[in-house]
């Protein structure tokens, strides 16, 4: 049976994360609120999740996943959930440990970049909080930005056998969804922090060639240049407000 | 050999979720950073991992877990560890997972709950963004706090076998370590917007009867009285500012 994703349709937002993970395996996935509501799909059969009575074990939000009666939350978690049935872990416990510790601080850098257009409240417009943005941004490009991408050159740089392949991996040597969650994540920081992102990423030359050597994959790359890869816009995480990059 | 725990001394912070696990376990645990440094331990020894070049798979922040050759960050992924180990975790893997995903959903928490005081930088003192955190907190305790405790409120309402429990559980019939950390996050919000938690508690009667109940555990009761649990204070992430609650 397929597995349903449930998320936002019209942004990327952390259900890419999900997306690019199944997208890459070739897994036979829905993507359920993106489908028509008058078939039964669409945001309101999300929201039965969310808000219904009938779900025993309720997400908190978007993206969940639905795969036969599991309905599991959290995208780190759907991604250790996934990991090992889509191939993209190594086979230790240890290693898969060590992927999902990676992935769980890139979604603290992912709060991070969200909350430099919303620093008071997800729920006001940017409109609303601007001064407080360009104060949190400046500090994301100056500190932050650096010591996250920072961390993960380091993860690469130590990762053995690196320095002889073609694309480094973050662990181990072959492709894991960690990989494709830093690609992800920086492609979001190219889109919304130009400047600063690529000034930090000629100090992170193995985090570039990531980067770039990623979507090498042929089941990524097709995804990428398909319709369901919605482009980066300014209703999600990264969003491009010339006033916060620098 | 000893679990080594890896947290700034002087607070609770987000080490204290992995503490209540070891001690409600009765593990045997080393505190390193609260260590003698001129016996080896203490902040040096912490900063070894997080600064130090010999370190294969460096965490990004405290708090870490060494075990053996193994170097484990990330609060959750900590607790993901430990759960089996400890006899913190139920016996299948599903509820294992949704253990984790609740233990995720309460670390998002426990960022908002941090950024209340700090909305525009970590890096910079409360002092310095003072009318932010005015508007975070306002908008943390309206929205954020109901949602997050309400969610909470409901897991235990739909967690099976409750209704006839003493001290409510979140998953499965023995406690988890998710109990141990909605305990502690609970005992925090108090801590800090003890006007608006209270409000928020008298709504979700479940929550305030497992954090009520939780410390009936005799070593975590034990723990809870000794020196090493250290007092709520203004350095940690649960900080008690009046203005910031209502």
């Amino acid at each position: 049976m397929a597995y349903q994703l449930h998320y936002w349709p019209g942004i990327q937002g952390r259900g890419e994360f999900v997306r690019l993970a199944l997208e890459t395996a070739g897994a036979a996935y829905v993507d359920v609120a993106r489908g028509d509501a008058k078939a039964g799909a669409g945001v309101p059969a999300m929201m039965r999740y969310l808000q219904g009575d009938a779900v025993q074990r309720p997400p908190f939000a978007c993206p969940f996943l639905v795969d036969g009666r599991k309905v599991i939350g959290q995208t780190a978690a759907i991604l250790l959930y996934l990991g090992p049935k889509l191939g993209l872990v190594p086979r230790s416990e240890t290693d898969r440990l060590w992927v999902h510790q990676i992935q769980l601080t890139l979604a603290d850098l992912v709060v991070e970049a969200h909350d430099t257009h919303h620093p008071i409240a997800g729920g006001l417009y940017y409109e609303d909080q601007k001064p407080e943005a360009k104060r949190r941004a400046e500090d994301f490009r100056r500190e932050r930005l650096p010591k996250f991408l920072g961390w993960c050159e380091t993860v690469l740089q130590r990762n053995p056998g690196n320095d002889a392949r073609e694309v480094p991996r973050l662990v181990g040597a072959r492709l894991t969804y960690a990989d494709l969650s830093l690609f992800q994540v920086v492609d979001g920081l190219l889109y919304a922090f130009p400047k600063a992102t690529k000034r930090v990423l000629r100090k992170a030359p193995r985090v570039a060639a990531l980067h770039a050597g990623v979507p090498g994959n042929r089941r990524l790359a097709a995804y990428l240049a398909s319709e369901r890869r919605l482009p980066f816009n300014e209703q999600g995480i990264f969003r491009r407000y010339p006033e916060l990059d620098a």
